[in-house]
């Protein structure tokens, strides 16, 4: 059965059984908190509208949660800034206090340590899980756990973690488990002394089971600096977020109840590329975990509160750049602008004289762009444009481009970024910038709680409604 | 006592009055439907911060509706694209059925009039109302009266106004009274022919009252084209569209009932041209408009509906470029940029030499550009950028800046446009298009019926609901 359909039915069931608009209780035991880090309304409207135009269809195809009941927003500024980072929103988001940008889980003097939703439903017995698709000592899964005067002390936050006793972590591995300078006791020997299991094989996860204690369970796939692999890129032996949901479901699941947090957290580092294709394979990736506490959901309706949100929304994203949209365009696009980079790397250091035509036929083929037959013939400017993209990418004055998380080191003027721009725009799709904007994020509600979501609200108001549900 | 301060007030009242989370009627006896044409979530949330900014708060300050207990949001596509005109969504949002663009109350073959909820509301017996801030015959206002092939058939659609027998039209006057070539029957006299009273004074406005039927009362001052001025350069004598609303109710209250459409037509046009201080002003009349419906409600809250939405978003503002925002430099803009191209004119046809420093005089002072005290200091490049403008508007090889509704007609090139664009880039602000975007709105729900609103519906399920609502 095609996915939207099933989400549908899924929702049409739910509805007719009685559950969606008002559940009969308001305290759920089982509480679901999915962050689509970067995840504005236009990026899960694109994400729709993309499905429905590789489907040739016009009406937007739903992803997992966009018949959720209950749907508003939330505002999502700092303390110093309108345009929040992911750790000052993960602050708010959980522990209901605003801070400046770059704190994570503290005040703003940096004297006080927030307790956050997590750390309060551990101490009330709850079981405690927190997934992410980044590193698990990135920003927002450590605003969980974790309590730093700057998000970037990746080995403190790493130590932090098994100190939080929460069950199950999942996902992403530690960004510098020895330290930045590699000299530092390592943070995975740390946790295994303070008890936890540590799992980095498909076996060995899939034999994770129902009351299993501190797990910390990571992809076998992943890149150096400990995230998935891109969704669109992802390798055969990957664990999916969804898998890590569902698994994680296994887990946790107990007559107390439990706190999971799910983060997509990739979704985010594409829009800092304006790489659109790549953020909507994030985004589907995201819904399919969201698919999965909506099945737990089903089982148990009226002690469960699923929401999926966002930190803030990366780029500014918008469908509409004066031109007709032709999002179908997207489906020519075969690897992430970031694998795109490797390839352009790899290329370079075969070969020292890449030509432009050599680079012009890698992008008609992960692209489409060129042909004609696709809908994405390039004009004289545009071809031009792109050779000016090679010269700052291929020439031997220059450094070439890095093998970084972002396409925009090069601020729009290295050969990958403007392959991605080109077809962005012939999509029709325009982004305001490669950082986050101060545009609202949308909340998604269904369960046990839901009528509490049904306006906008500031996202420190989150967790304070959240802890109230759950008697905290 | 400060406007923001009185809105929450009031909605806090509202709230304690246990009025605003579940009114005890779904079925409204009032209807009022407010359209803030082109006002996306950003424009709301812009002017939020913008009346922020020069308050010197951080927090955003409330519009009328910030606070409304229900909020979500709707999409907007048409028949035949993702991104709707503004006559498509009227349809859509008068009659619940999607259309082609440039339809007006019709179905895509042109041969169905759908019937709107206007007339449905009219043969019940309900009172209704009709307003808005441009032309009465635009695409907007004319949706909940007029059926026509195409929107720009102004002359067509203001002999069908009289027709309807709706009770008062307000706001703008008509676009072309005696067609486009000067030639027709003139459709005021038609209308007065019809039992219709034109009033086109303060006086004769200020004294329709209760009970007064068939009423077309127009703005005593107005572009030619039948348009409010902009609000930033409002004449005095001036009746305002909140004015406008708080007359309404009075002429509609009756026992049966009423129904109401208010348009904000213009922040819809200052965001074609790109030009966020003059959406803002245009916004802030429109919560000042919904100010007086919520007035009301306050003394009918078990027999009032307030929705305030959007026909689609227009322009893809977004705030984040990049850089910090700053949203106080915007007060320094004291004109619209429509005004500012009215200034250059008259400087143009005075003197044919107008020079560089001339018109950057005035650059100063309505824009505050170039003064470093206000942070609002060019550089070289920024200087150039606007000599390149001075000379596109004020060559004599060139045509001068025509007097258009949109700053937009020189794609980008034109002095003012640059002057509008350096000012909003200097705020934060981005803009993705000068058209539409194809950006689900808001919705803003209060009142009788508020709860069918809180979660994601399409542009067609607002006639439907409120029918429903309604007993239509």
């Amino acid at each position: 059965m095609k996915k939207s359909l099933f989400y549908t039915l899924l929702i049409i069931f739910i509805a007719f059984s009685g559950c969606n608009t008002q559940p009969t209780s308001q305290h759920p035991k089982y509480v679901f908190l999915f962050i689509g880090d970067g995840m504005g309304l236009n990026q899960v409207q694109i994400s729709e509208l993309y499905l429905a135009a590789i489907a040739d269809k016009y009406e937007p195809e739903d992803l997992s949660f966009s018949n959720f009941p209950i749907q508003s927003y939330q505002t999502t500024y700092s303390v110093n800034s309108l345009i929040t980072c992911s750790s000052a929103a993960v602050t708010a988001l959980a522990t209901g206090y605003k801070t400046n940008n770059g704190v994570l889980g503290k005040d703003t003097s940096l004297t006080i340590n927030y307790e956050t939703i997590a750390e309060k439903a551990k101490k009330a017995g709850y079981k405690i899980g927190v997934l992410s698709s980044v590193a698990i000592d990135h920003a927002t899964p450590a605003g969980f756990y974790a309590h730093q005067n700057y998000r970037g002390m990746y080995y403190e936050i790493s130590t932090e973690l098994p100190k939080s006793e929460f069950d199950y972590f999942g996902g992403g591995a530690f960004h510098y488990p020895t330290g930045k300078d590699l000299t530092k006791a390592n943070a995975y020997e740390l946790a295994e002394s303070m008890g936890y299991t540590i799992t980095d094989t498909q076996e060995e996860f899939f034999n994770i089971k129902q009351g299993d204690e501190k797990v910390l369970a990571f992809n076998p796939e992943l890149y150096p600096d400990g995230e998935f692999y891109w969704e669109i890129d992802k390798k055969p032996g990957s664990i999916s977020l969804a898998d890590f949901t569902e698994k994680g479901i296994e887990v946790l699941e107990n007559e107390k109840g439990f706190f999971m947090m799910v983060e997509g957290g990739k979704i985010d580092w594409a829009c800092h590329s304006n790489d659109a294709v790549t953020m909507i394979h994030e985004t589907l990736a995201f819904s399919d975990a969201v698919a999965e506490a909506i099945e737990f959901y089903q089982e148990h309706p009226n002690e469960t509160l699923i929401l999926v949100t966002a930190d803030h929304e990366t780029g500014g994203i918008v469908l509409g750049n004066g031109a007709s949209p032709k999002l179908g365009v997207l489906e020519n696009q075969k690897i992430s602008g970031q694998e795109f980079i490797r390839k352009l790397t790899n290329l370079k250091n075969e070969n020292k004289n890449v030509s432009f035509k050599q680079v012009m036929d890698s992008v008609s083929k992960d692209f489409g762009l060129g042909k004609s037959e696709l809908g994405l013939s390039l004009t004289k400017e545009e071809k031009e444009f792109l050779y000016e993209g090679y010269q700052v990418t291929f020439s031997n004055n220059l450094k070439g481009e890095a093998d970084k998380d972002y396409l925009s080191e090069k601020e729009g003027n290295s050969f990958a970024e403007r392959v991605v721009y080109l077809l962005n725009e012939k999509a029709g799709i325009s982004w305001s910038s490669y950082n986050h904007s101060a545009t609202s994020v949308p909340i998604y509600a269904i369960g046990a709680g839901q009528e509490q979501f049904k306006t906008k609200i500031d996202n420190t108001d989150i967790p304070k409604i959240i802890a109230e549900l759950m008697g905290l």
